[in-house]
């Protein structure tokens, strides 16, 4: 008998019909001869709404008790498939973060795994349960329920597949799986069969919007297959696992990333400790720095450009401008509306020639080059957003056409 | 140091600003020095909300996931409630039933408290914090979520104030205390400043929906001093306690239940068992009966009258005429729109004359009375509804005027 973990988001669950369509799937699994452990997040809006319930009371609410207000999104659903499934006439059993053995470490509204105490879990499974567990939540040591932040649902899942030791984490959401570039905005994109852990890591951080990064991280940590498919179709999904060098393309998809804004500070000094002075800053606000790029100083000064998400840039150059005594940069420059464009593959790190191709592609589409940085399995540059589609489908016909 | 139990209802809290207004009453008792804890329940129209929810799915969930779902409802509350006293600048926590201790039984929906494990609440209480408690729920010996079904909050609030052995239970509605008769529908009618726990009982049982029987038991058991009062004023409410006998007045309260219908199975035949032949028929049908009346019978047969809830009395006939064959009634009849008017008093048991007084207030109002029923504390009529109003009045002006 195979264990399956699947996880349904906030979407697939955010109305009666969408609950009653999603137990049908999970029952489907079941009759199959499976066990089946299912994750859940809160329907629809129900976490923004109790978000806002808090802000008209208190806007600086304590981390401690948003989460035991939003841990209550989960549990609605939860209760409410379980609801479906008996309609259905199998036998189902609902379980909260803390029943389910999910112990936290302490850090309201972003805590982490510590562990799952697998022996209710198994329990039930025993008794041939479908078990539906609330996702994004657990306890602390002090018994107290906290939340796991952004993708908390996904690394839910998956956290139980590692526990468990499940055949296998279907990861359920509104799009079929993980394509080569958005097909929104490009002709050709198509659906990968699979893609390796690393790969997925590059797609999810920048900007797939399929699977959180941290859900990845742990399933690569732990070996557990995953399969992101659509709750919507019974179209094959895109697995993501250990997949061996040979079978590997060179590109695998392209991603664009809006959600970007620039900043350059130019002629700072050209002194050890400068970046250090500058990022330092940023950190201490919160503010999440991604590309970072410095000239080669000319012994005298420099300059560093880096870019933040575009609901930062405001805050990031306030907090420059306020601090430029220290800093003493010549010029602080900004632009918003710039887009970050990267192609993502495993096989690029012995093949030089890619990162070359990609800019061969876009000289030949016209899109001017803003910023370029890489790493071992991807490359990113910033265009202006009006030439980030462009961009992406000319990098896509040079890696991707079929 | 006081340590002061509050408990405050669904419409207490119902939005943002009666949260605050919540708030503000807690932190006041709070800063006069006292320890406080605080049970609340659901928001407003939150629970109705949910079962709507449940039924869209399946109208037949089952009990546990109810429990599930429902006790979402004052998880809410809690958390809403105790970002607001942060607002305020106290130390404050919100805990559920389980963190909290509540211990219970296995039945949901309707579930008895066994034991509160006060740990925690004590260590909350010694770090002077404001602690605030999930009315309505626990868990059980599975560590399953369970409600308290009706008036769970009152009682949760009186459990806690027994178990912690509380100077005062504050309960906190949307009345100002208990009265001597419905203001709305009697000019006279005034509050009381105490009241003994059995007066209350008969009180509470009669439909002045003040206290929840159940919380009123609990209370007297333990001996834990009520005090019911409005969320919305400062007046006094009244002490519900043990008042010494020659305190009390005669005749407490005059009360009045529309929510009666009436049967009478006339010309039964006069044989033992026969009683038990239907209210056994009706209790396994879990359907109420509240006043019974069995003519003396002359030998050969006999009638029973009975009352139960209006919105049973379809049911109970349906019942009765299905299994008359073993019944045997030579009549059934039914009739709605009767109310049963009471009089509660702990005084009454040693002075007949008043229940004869009672009568004499009814003959001259020219109110017919249709059945009538004792025990030690009440004496109550059925009449027909349109007479109630009238024979409230009636029966206040004589025992209860100023």
């Amino acid at each position: 008998m195979k264990l399956i973990v699947q996880k349904y988001g906030g979407t697939s669950v955010r109305d009666a019909e969408r609950v009653m369509n999603v137990a049908r799937r999970i029952t489907d699994t079941y009759k199959a001869g499976n066990n089946v452990i299912v994750a859940v997040s809160a329907q629809g809006d129900t976490t923004d709404d109790l978000i806002a319930k808090a802000a008209e009371i208190n806007p600086h609410a304590s981390k401690r008790e948003m989460d035991m207000l939003l841990s209550t999104g989960e549990q609605i659903s939860i209760a409410l498939l379980a609801m479906a499934i008996e309609k259905l006439g199998y036998p189902v059993i609902s379980l909260t973060g803390w029943q389910a053995g999910f112990h936290t470490n302490a850090r309201y509204t972003n805590a982490r795994i510590k562990n799952i105490d697998t022996e209710r879990l198994h329990a039930e499974l025993d008794r041939r349960r479908i078990v539906i567990v609330a996702g994004f939540q657990g306890i602390n040591k002090y018994d107290d329920i906290t939340t796991l932040g952004r993708g908390g649902s996904d690394t839910s899942a998956v956290a139980l597949a590692a526990a468990l030791h499940a055949d296998v984490c279907e990861i359920y959401t509104d799009v079929d799986g993980v394509y080569t570039a958005d097909p929104r905005i490009c002709k050709g994109a198509y659906k990968l069969d699979e893609i390796s852990y690393d790969e997925m890591l590059e797609l999810a951080s920048l900007g797939a919007n399929v699977l959180h990064n941290r859900s990845v991280e742990m399933a690569k940590k732990y070996n557990v297959k995953l399969s992101v498919r659509s709750s919507l179709n019974n179209n094959e999904g895109t697995y993501v696992k250990e997949v061996s060098q040979v079978e590997k393309m060179l590109v695998r998809g392209v991603t664009r990333d809006n959600d970007c804004a620039r900043i350059a500070l130019c002629g700072v000094e050209d002194t050890p400790g400068k970046a250090f002075q500058v990022f330092g800053l940023l950190a201490g606000a919160n503010i999440c720095v991604d590309l970072i790029i410095q000239s080669i100083g000319d012994g005298k000064t420099k300059d560093i450009t880096f870019t933040v998400a575009e609901s930062d840039m405001d805050a990031a150059l306030e907090l420059i401008e306020k601090n430029n005594d220290v800093i003493k940069a010549r010029e602080i420059k900004s632009k918003k509306e710039v887009s970050k464009v990267s192609i993502v593959g495993a096989g690029m790190v012995n093949n030089p020639g890619v990162a070359a191709g990609m800019f061969e592609a876009l000289r030949d589409a016209h899109v001017n080059i803003n910023m370029i940085a890489t790493s071992e399995i991807k490359v990113s540059v910033l265009v202006d957003q009006k030439d980030a589609e462009r961009a992406v489908n000319a990098i896509h016909d040079k890696f991707l056409s079929k």
